[in-house]
């Protein structure tokens, strides 16, 4: 199957970015040559250095985490149209680190123009990013619930967020040819 | 003048928001019982730790720095029809250390309900914030090229952003009652 990429002007598609943000997308790095997908629903849009950037924040625990440090390129994998709500589930929960999750799920990897991870067919609305700066996900001034609540202390150590500020090269929308 | 403050969804309103943000819109802080307005054209929105965020960029020698250090509160002032362009460029290059930019533009302060920078009548879309977290904007990714483009060295420092994620508690444009 070939698909066709249909270049999209961001603003244009903002708050449906935003609205499926909040019920989880994915992203997708690469590793030893194969693909690897995680679900988010936290992330920012906006301009940084006067470049588009897509920022998402990976626990240092993910998988993703050391793709990311090892390749600095991602993939974020939106729905358009009816999304299949158990893909965000399994991405979610498993680790690439014991599943090829692709394989698991059946998902199409179709190959990006700009960087390595691939676009994925099911969820075809795509924004190829590289890292361009990172930071840590600062959490001093979270107040103790808010800490206990998204950084459980596990053998004392919280597993933290660090940010990652990846510049929007394409955006597109995968259409079957 | 009265106003009414017309909420709105933000995803109906992010392309335009991401729009005008490319072309400058303000943020107001307050120090000593007076309000201050920087000109941005850099930021992002999304979610984080499952909350609405307006991330800002403010490098240290600003005054707004100051004022978010102290007040940790800001909001996020934007054109919604017809703006003054010039009001964007006074905001960004005078400082309100020597100028009271609310009296030399003539700007309307219009009370904000959970923050104490107001809102601006003149650019009716407003975002009010709470600081949630902060960090340092890291130059090290960046390449010798752009770091001397966004942070020149003057007498061996750069002056570089600190990043402010701020809470978007209420989201609102301004309407003559």
């Amino acid at each position: 199957m070939d698909y066709n990429r249909r270049e999209i002007k961001l603003p244009e598609y903002l708050g449906r970015i935003y609205t499926e943000l909040h019920k989880g997308v994915l992203i997708t790095t690469q590793g030893d040559g194969k693909p690897n997908a995680m679900t988010i629903s936290w992330g920012a849009l906006g301009i940084d250095w006067a470049r588009p950037v897509f920022t998402t924040y990976v626990r240092h625990s993910r998988y993703t985490h050391e793709l990311l440090e090892r390749g600095g390129e991602f993939t974020v994998n939106i729905p358009f149209g009816e999304a299949d709500r158990k893909i965000m589930g399994f991405c979610g929960s498993k680790s690439g680190r014991d599943i090829d999750k692709f394989a698991a799920l059946g998902l199409t990897a179709v190959p990006s123009l700009s960087v390595a991870p691939p676009a994925i067919a099911q969820l075809p609305l795509t924004l190829e990013c590289r890292v361009v700066n990172k930071g840590e996900q600062s959490i001093d001034a979270l107040t103790d619930a808010a800490k206990d609540r998204f950084y459980p202390a596990v053998d004392g150590v919280r597993d933290t967020h660090t940010i990652y500020y990846g510049e929007i090269l394409r955006a597109y929308i995968l259409e079957k040819a």
